[in-house]
């Protein structure tokens, strides 16, 4: 029986970071051409650098358009105030990935993806940012009858294996999700992605939690925040918003409330010291206030959770008692009064 | 009250369509560049004519890479022994129709949509297609607090009254959607399409029947299939499939089986004349074969519908009773035995 | 083409009612012994009665446990500072409408449920109470081939018809809902209803939007709300929240918020003056302590949606010009500074 | 990294159970009287014993209205020809497991909890019946911030390894469920169901997959399958359908056809030896014959994915290669030549 301790509770800092697609053009199925004009890397960079606790850029790896040299990427992100916080091998824009990367059957594409990532961590060490990710974007299935299952998983474990096995002081974030761009993925959940930590057995491979793919998914966004961190695998955070029923990747707390303020609860229950990634896409409003949005809305659940944490005794209480109505009347009085 | 008047059951004949994009290269959010490369018209024609059962091509308008003109475009189909089916505006991957084409507060925006149908519309006596496609693919929302309901229905419906009273002689096939490309959009099901006509109050204003949109709205194909029958108003049928949680336009009958065999045995009761278009993407898989299998699929589910079609007063005689069992008891007999 | 003409925007008085289900005990199928005791109807009026805020009682029709004369239930509702708001007759709980009751082919069937919702209009006429409800519970279907599709349509547009057309005086308020206790209902969504009315061709025959209802049909509260209020056919608001998956009841505004904000706001744009009735379930937790949150998270509600229609034209601008992140960014300072 | 070996692949006896239930008298929430009266128990065991291919009477505990000897329980099935399949420990009717049974704050529930799982495996050994199942039904939550989930998830893995610890010769099978009768369960799918297994860490635990339940999760039948016997772990198998929505225990493929064809496909490639359990509820057709087409359909799917496994080559070889195309081509010719 795995034993599980927990930690102290405290009110945690929160580092705020994003990547450059926050600013892309978004091209998307119905529109190819995408909704906006390109912005230059300068462009970019200097939104993210004056807006107010965006500290943090995700590196795409290959780096394009930012310097393929760890040392000019640093310096080129220096002077605009930012920090390189994770890396994310980019596994997924190329229809080789077509059958999927880490699970199919072809050796060599499976060679592939696992030098990608091998380069990917890396780039992570020469950078010091905090881990890399490993999203499984194409290993899954559209149609019955149209993949091995016994094989796929095998493979997948195998693959991953192979990577954390590379270097196991690099921290390898493994994203669930559980579709799109295929019908049906394999990592389709948190749970399933600690089923298959177990299989694969590298201390150096955790989660990150995105929070639309939860919501998609239909789990509860505090509760598997705290199974993932119960098994001290909470490797990286990715915030944004849905219906629960795509991953449009809309701005963080524009949809679900109560549920983004429990998760931010919780977190001040963890001693997660890493990145909160802005994950968002603005398809037709403007893009740079919708960036500024998604960095206030997210300041602005945290301030509020932490409200809550000052009155951790009282909401602990309820919790172990199962009173729910007199947690949501404290509660709402705390926010609202 | 209105009054309903059924017609004597026959069994229907099927004229079976398709267009272009089931041979196209699929571009997609995270593969941009498409899965395949685009293969030229004269091969597309060239294969479209070879597969036994398919007679229709689906026009676009404009009608790029067909010619213009529309002698042009009939002797080219003559020469692939295919006819001109219907029509489909394009009015959804410019950029400009972001905020909606036929609900938008901007004036210029709705009026070039309305033009674009016109023409269409022209196009469509020229052709002597069948009917012309209106699908407002951005018309709807994201967020809560992004849109005005109230307008944006009242536009919506001065629109479509403009557009249709072009023309009375020209039938226009209203396709409803739920969501994608936006995550909420305001003719979202056979239900509201129905209310929606309604309020247009033009006769020749009916419903284009999307499979896999009734499917992710959460309906009964041959429920919604008869009630829009009931109501006169079956213009237009698409075929494809999903999990009812999105719409990939996967091959007919992959995924659901009774509700889609359920479908055409309720199509045998209308006297639905028109095309059964294929609506299906190949992202992955071989494009020829996908569109030949949507081909034999769709065939398949006609023909097992048509051995229940010649069963019918013991089916319909379970139905008045309510005896699912013995139904479904004689249904496996007749198609498993 | 239908013309719609609104009114000008205000702040309405909100009066809120509640059905004495709201303190039952709860049978469900896995738990048939209910969760609780029962409590006495005194009981039950007694703690209605010192809920501030509180101020009509759902009448169920038979009216056990309450008098079946009018007058006594009006003298018994006055000693509890009660006035009875609406009637529903209960055509659900019992087994013989199990094929339906007002689409059934059983004739003698939809005669007992015209017979119920008759005498549930005189009741209203007596107690004055603001509408009847007509929720076609058990009309609809669990499997394909189970039900015909045709026949249901046209019977259930009958039997409504013949209900409303005995006193026109009296609304009769219809509510949607797409699944539960069927896996398919005939009238599940806004859209569906709508279309339904036209069909029934009843002055007042008009909608009773649950927010739940809507909410698991996947709609926008907002948006349905202003479609049916642009129909003039709002007859009645029924408010509980659940997870867009099922309809368990629960206290409004302790799972969606966003959503149910808007859904104030633009309660605000119309000029209801009936009853915002509280339809909830108190499974687990303390029953008194439940029902009064949901009477304060309806008024906390109403009054972060009054703040806001007190800026109401710099929101409506928003709107207008589709300018989402300038309205949110605006939004929260409201509600949050 | 977890080693996977698979067996030689063959084509496996089916051994079909059922509950009593399955010709119960359906009480739920809008019809507590049922929809039937009850039956006797010789009346339903006569019912059991006449229906070709049902073998196995899923038992209860406590075990009325059968007797609550063992022996005098053998004997009594004996005389109707069924053997005693597996045991089901019923913790979920009583009011008392209303927050949660096996992950409560309060140790006396838990503990009582356990003693009927005891007692159940104690029967288990004495009726010699395969399995004992575990579900956690009331084990989860409802509203955010209602309960603990550190606390829930670490008593729940306690609890559970204490049961299984008690007698290693029993096999306990664990039953995944995403919803109802909570709005959210811990133990919500087939993925948590492994990592939760992992966690107790005892030989004797494994899974029940309800098919039903892998469904309304948004799983592959056939994937979820598998990944469970890769770890030696399909304990049990319970059989009904659904709209992916709900659980309403509906007949064996109804509704879904394809993935409970893919699923039969694939059981065939494993050993498993155990029985089938019919799992349905029928509130409205006749329930003999709903029970007699359960057992039908049943057969049925296990006939036609037996014509595909004796082309197990074929298809191997199409779903190694990806061609979905040519798979489904080659498998209608065969469901439908």
């Amino acid at each position: 029986m795995k034993c599980f301790k927990y930690r102290k509770d405290t009110i945690i800092e929160l580092k705020i970071d994003a990547h450059l697609w926050c600013l892309g053009s978004y091209a998307e199925r119905y529109v190819p051409g995408g909704y906006f004009e390109d912005l230059s890397l300068e462009k970019k960079l200097e939104i993210f650098s004056r807006i107010d606790g965006l500290d943090g850029l995700v590196i795409f790896y290959p780096t394009v358009p930012l310097p393929s040299d760890p040392d000019k990427i640093l310096k080129l992100l220096s002077n605009y105030n930012l920090k390189a916080s994770v890396i994310e091998p980019e596994i997924w824009s190329d229809r080789k990935w077509r059958d999927g990367a880490f699970s199919t059957s072809d050796k060599k594409i499976r060679e592939e993806a696992i030098k990608i990532m091998k380069e990917g961590m890396d780039l992570a060490k020469a950078l010091e940012a905090d881990s890399v990710l490993l999203w499984p974007a194409h290993d899954g299935f559209d149609y019955p009858f149209q993949t091995d299952y016994k094989d796929s998983w095998k493979y997948m474990v195998e693959t991953v294996n192979q990577i954390c096995s590379y270097d196991s002081s690099i921290k390898v974030a493994l994203e669930a999700k559980s579709k799109d761009p295929r019908q049906k993925q394999y990592l389709s959940s948190t749970g399933k992605a600690l089923a298959f930590i177990n299989d694969v057995g590298c201390e150096n491979l955790g989660c990150a939690l995105d929070v639309g793919h939860a919501l998609m998914a239909g789990e509860s966004l505090a509760e598997s925040l705290t199974l993932i961190d119960s098994h001290r695998k909470i490797f990286q955070i990715h915030l944004n918003d849905n219906y629960k029923d795509a991953d449009p990747d809309m701005v963080l707390g524009t949809v679900n409330f109560w549920e983004i303020l429990e998760f931010f609860y919780y977190l001040n229950k963890t001693d997660y010291k890493s990145w909160s990634t802005l994950d968002i896409i603005s398809a037709r409003d403007d893009r740079v206030k919708t960036l500024e949005l998604a960095v206030k809305m997210t300041k602005l659940f945290k301030n509020l959770a932490d409200k809550l944490s000052e009155n951790d005794n009282k909401i602990e209480k309820n919790l172990k008692g199962y009173h729910f109505a007199d947690n949501m009347d404290m509660i709402t009085e705390i926010l609202f009064k």
